[in-house]
This record gives C-alpha cells, sequence and structure tokens, in this order.
C-alpha cells in the first residue's frame, strides 16, 4: 500500500487528523502488566485496539522500544496494525540519518524489516542521505524541519539567505525531494507561528505535528494555521496524554476517550 | 572507564590514529562464515581481535546490525571489545538525535544498553536533545559537523552569519556543549579544507575523521589539516578497505595488514 494514499484514505474514514504516538515506558504501565514479559507488546496492541478507528495513523517511537531492548515487540506491533487495522498508516519515528550507503540500511531496517509505512528522518547529512528512503515510492520520508523542543532554535532557526535554516529545509523537501510524491514534514505544535510558515511555502505536503498534549502545544493555532487546502495535510500526534489518560483496569477505554477528544476538538477547528 | 582518557591512552599505547569501522555485510563475508548462525558477530570479533593493538577505537555502525535485526550480536560484540582489549574505546556510530524526553532513551540505548563508550549524535535539533547524552561525563559525544557524503553541503554548507552553519555548529560543540569534557567531532575526510577550519576553531577537540579508504579522503591531508597541536586529536575511520581486504580464510589477516598500512600511512605524516 502505498502511504500517502493510505494517510488520505484514513483522514476521511476515521474524520481524523490524530497520529496516537506509541512511547512505552513500563514504569507508567498499569499495574496488571507488572508480571507481564510481554508488556510492551500487550500494552501498546491495546493502546491500538482501542483508538484505530479514531486516527489516521499510529507513530512507534523507536528509542522507547530499543531502550527497553524490544525491538521484536516492535516488529510485532507494527504487524499487528497492519493485520487487524489494516488501512492505517504506521510511522517509524526514529529520525535516521546517516550517508547514502549506509542510510540504505537504515531504509532497510524501516521499511523491510519493520514494515513501516514511513519513517522520520533527519535532514542533517543531505539528499543523497535521504534518498534511499525517497527511492522507495510506496513508502513515506518524514524529514525534521522545525521541531517542537526548545533546542530547535540552535540550529534551525538560524537565518540562511535571508530566512531561518527550518524554511529551506521545508522549501528542498516540497521543490526538490519531493519528485516521487512520497514527502512529508516534521513541525512541532509548540511554534504555531513556524507551522503557518511552513504550510504557506509547502503547498499541501502532509505535516507531521507532535507537541499537543504533554508539550502544550494549542490545538486551535495548529489546525487554523497548519491544515491544508483540503482541510486536512496534518497529522496531530499525542503520545503520552493518550497512552497514560488512565492508569487502572480501564487505561484502554481511557486512551480512547482521550484520542476521541483530541480528534473532536481538532474537528471543531477544522 | 572515562572516553576521553581512554582514547587519549589508546593513540599513545598503539601509537595509532585508526578507527575501524565495523559495518558488517554478510554479503561480503568470506566463504567459511556461509553456514554460520552468528556469522555477523564471528566475523566482526575476528576483525577485532585481528586489529586491536593497531587501533585508537572500534566503531560499529547502528544500521548495519539492525538492518539484520542483529541487536544481539552488537551487545555481544562491544561486550567482547570489553573484556578481551580493555582500554580501548567503542563508538557506537548512531547518529542519534531527538527531544530530550526522547534522546534520554537513546542515551540509555547506546550506554547502558550496548555499553559504548561515546555515541554519534546529529546536532539538528539543538543543545536539549544533545544534553542527555552530555550528562553522561564519562562517555563520549560525538557531534556530527562536516559528514564526508556529497549531500553535506545541502545544509551544513549553507551560510550563517557570514560563515558555513558546520562551523557555527563546530563553535557550539567547542564552546557552549563541551562543558563536561566529552565532546568530539564528526568531520569527513573527504572535504580537507573543511577540516583544517574546524580545526581552527576547536582548538584540540578529538575529531572523527570517516572518509578514508573506500570514500577516497586522501590521509596525508586529514592528518596535516586535523591533527591538533599533541599530533594526536584525529579517529581516522576506514570501514570497508580493513574489514574486506581480503575474501579468503586469511581475512582476518587481510584486515590487520591493511589495519597497519594505514596506521604506519597516518603516523609518517604526523
Amino acid at each position: 500500500m502505498n502511504f500517502m494514499r493510505m494517510l488520505e484514505a484514513a483522514w476521511a474514514r476515521n474524520d481524523s487528523l490524530v497520529c496516537v504516538g506509541l512511547d512505552p515506558e513500563p514504569g507508567r504501565f498499569p499495574a496488571k502488566f507488572a508480571n507481564d514479559p510481554d508488556a510492551i507488546f500487550h500494552f501498546c496492541a491495546a493502546i491500538v485496539d482501542a483508538c484505530a478507528d479514531l486516527v489516521c495513523c499510529f507513530k512507534p517511537q523507536f528509542a522507547h522500544f530499543a531502550a527497553q531492548r524490544a525491538e521484536a515487540a516492535l516488529e510485532r506491533l507494527i504487524a499487528h496494525i497492519h493485520a487487524q487495522h489494516p488501512g492505517v498508516p504506521v510511522i517509524l519515528d526514529a529520525k535516521r540519518g546517516d550517508i547514502g550507503s549506509t542510510a540504505a540500511h537504515y531504509a532497510a531496517e524501516a521499511f523491510d524489516r519493520y514494515g513501516a509505512d514511513a519513517v522520520t528522518v533527519n535532514p542533517y547529512l543531505g539528499r543523497d542521505s535521504v534518498q534511499p528512503f525517497l527511492d522507495r515510492t510506496d513508502r513515506g520520508v518524514i524529514l525534521l524541519c522545525r521541531t517542537s523542543n526548545p533546542g530547535a532554535r540552535d540550529l534551525q532557526d538560524l537565518f540562511v539567505d535571508g530566512r531561518p535554516l527550518y524554511q529551506h529545509v521545508a522549501t528542498l523537501a516540497a521543490r526538490e525531494w519531493n519528485a516521487n510524491g512520497n514527502c512529508a514534514l516534521v513541525v512541532g505544535a509548540t511554534y504555531p507561528a513556524e507551522l503557518a510558515a511552513v504550510r504557506a511555502l509547502v503547498g499541501d505536503l502532509p505535516i507531521l505535528v507532535p507537541g499537543v498534549g504533554a508539550q502544550g502545544g494549542d490545538v486551535a493555532a495548529v489546525v487554523h494555521n497548519g491544515k491544508n487546502s483540503c482541510g486536512t495535510g496534518l497529522m496531530v500526534s499525542s503520545s503520552r496524554a493518550i497512552l497514560y489518560a488512565g492508569s487502572g483496569v480501564d487505561f484502554a477505554a481511557a486512551a480512547r476517550r482521550a484520542a476521541q477528544a483530541l480528534r473532536d476538538e481538532i474537528n471543531r477547528y477544522r
């Protein structure tokens, strides 16, 4: 399946711009998982099953699995999403970036080993480091542009030819790297003015927007500044505020309520 | 053990600025590994054992293990280096970069799970994305500055305040991010003028220099432009030209000869 078409279909089918980020932290899991040797998979699969009809995509965060030695659980989780919820795309949030010959191995890791439909990629190494991902025309390549963290300003806001570096990246992605139509961008919800500037530069290109929920980004500003000409174009990502909405036996229902509330709030502003 | 002290000791003890990059590609392994289910570990360990007295560090490249589902082999390989060749530091070349809360998980992955002495980090997300690594004062944080690939120019050479972005990164690392004395930089051998410019900005800071060997960087220019005031300060990395120097039963001896030739060539110019 083609990532961009899956995403467009999921936006429409679920009437949702919500991306649920899967950032497992075993210390925050409900007590029922305390003695479960496969807790990471079971917790994430329960969240996925509770929210799949409310989202446009899921986004497992690689570091949270890798730090727990849980690559096998990550493989099974992505396979579970594809098997149980066909049509919901999976973004592997791994922020890869390496020289061309090594980037090919990272593309194989994300798309072949894990079976992700899209992957986040760091643009600092330039075109040939992104090319092995771009060449997979059925997969999405989501480039870091203006991230949601305070340190984003250290490099991304530096002025280059009269405009910030992140705008240069946005233009590179939209005008030069998107020949296969499979590029998207990451712009943090915590910087709505920057989101508007990027939207103005990139036409209808999809934008992954982390930073609502626990990081405090404003939903109204994100939708107003980030939506495209179709009223979509956004993957508004929330992780902790949904995953850990409840801590009891009803954690999955609590996650569903939180995802639904975010979907409805976003839709009020579309 | 402290990475910087280990590195300085290894430079002196082995009279070597050579870093052997461990980029396993099973398709290029000698025939004797064809039916070995643990071929990645056995091949890399044989290279390590053949070269350990000729190098200042080893650098396993994460993607080459991850694409092969070989995280367990990577863990055992690093443990093997520490057990069999104490004092030789290990750099995990993973080029991590994520927002602060996630970066902490990547630091745990590199330093606690894999036991690496240092890790390569992408600076595009700024200070707070690097801080969890910097906080591990006994470990090295090797920041991408000017990489060895053609696409490096797409972002790294853009002019910011009258100088290229990579020089801005070099200054940030040396003057602001190195409070714990555990920073180093990556500058590709394929751009010797840029290496000289970085050395002029960062004093004696160690620089990891990939790109000699298969990528064609000139050793004399690297040493001349990159060495510090002590005649060291460099980790000159070669991977494929050493790993695959031979393809027969004597592959490890061939790798040793290639590593020794590189060490001796470097030392002629110091």
